[in-house]
Order: C-alpha cells, then sequence, then structure tokens
C-alpha cells in the first residue's frame, strides 16, 4: 500500500481571494507582521498497489479530479508502507 | 523575513465527508485502488520579523484563525528568508 500526499496551490499568477480574507482578519487581529497568505489543499490517499504504476495514477487523479490545471499546480509524495 | 508552511488535518477521529465524496468520486472513474482520502487545508504565509518570536507567532494564528483545534491538527514548518 502507498501513503500519497497531495499538495495543491493556485498559480503565483492567479489572484487568492480567500487567502487574502486571512490576511485582512490577521491583521485586525494585530498580526501586522503577517505579508502575504495563500491557500491551497492538503490532502492524503492511500493507495493499494494496481495494475498501473502508482506514479502514473497520482498523476492522473490529480490531473483529472484534485486539482483544475488552468489555475493550480500540484505536487505530491509517495511513501510505500509495508506490512510487517 | 519567514516563510511558513502550514498543514491542518481533520483529527483521526472525525468523519471527513469530503474525502468520502472524493474516494466515490475516484471509484466511479475506475481508481478503485484508492482506499482513503483525507482532506485537508495547506497555507503558505510570509511573516515578517516582529517583536515576538515567530514560532509563538504561528502558534497563535494556527490556534487562532487557521484551525479548529477541537476537530483540527495542525503543523508547520518555518524557512527563514535572507535577502543577499
Amino acid at each position: 500500500m502507498y501513503k500519497v500526499k497531495v499538495y495543491v496551490t493556485l498559480r503565483e499568477s492567479v489572484l487568492d481571494p480567500q487567502g487574502e480574507a486571512v490576511k485582512n482578519a490577521l491583521h485586525s487581529m494585530n498580526y501586522g507582521e503577517v505579508g502575504s497568505v495563500r491557500i491551497g489543499k492538503y490532502m492524503e490517499l492511500e493507495i493499494e498497489k494496481g495494475s498501473k504504476e502508482v506514479e502514473e495514477t497520482v498523476n492522473e487523479i490529480c490531473s483529472r479530479l484534485l486539482s483544475n490545471p488552468v489555475i493550480e499546480n500540484y505536487r505530491y509524495e509517495i511513501e510505500e508502507c509495508v506490512a510487517l
């Protein structure tokens, strides 16, 4: 079994109104030292060994469902779990 | 300046309907090898040097605004950026 961590972030050129709102909230809570906030998604998947390479599966899943490639980037880490 | 990456995840004991929905979507897209999906948040903050230690600031921000400590855990990584 593989444990996969997926990080989806907005592309640099895309405005992040949610992050902007968090930044303004932090400023009004007296955390003026916070300069910029960008908000993304973090996902943990468990994937069984299948017929395809796990990396291929993860790439397909990320680009087809978990992210919107027009405005978002994704990266991932794959850990193999070995049953003892 | 510090670059801070914050990861907010649901506690193990808390149900994740959003993750469940993603799992079901993946199964109907013929990715039956996906066993479980948990969805969290990922945030990147830029924080200027302030009067307090950055770690203290980040802990406060995470527990007061970025996460709900009743149902979520958070962890973070702090990188110091040096202007050359």
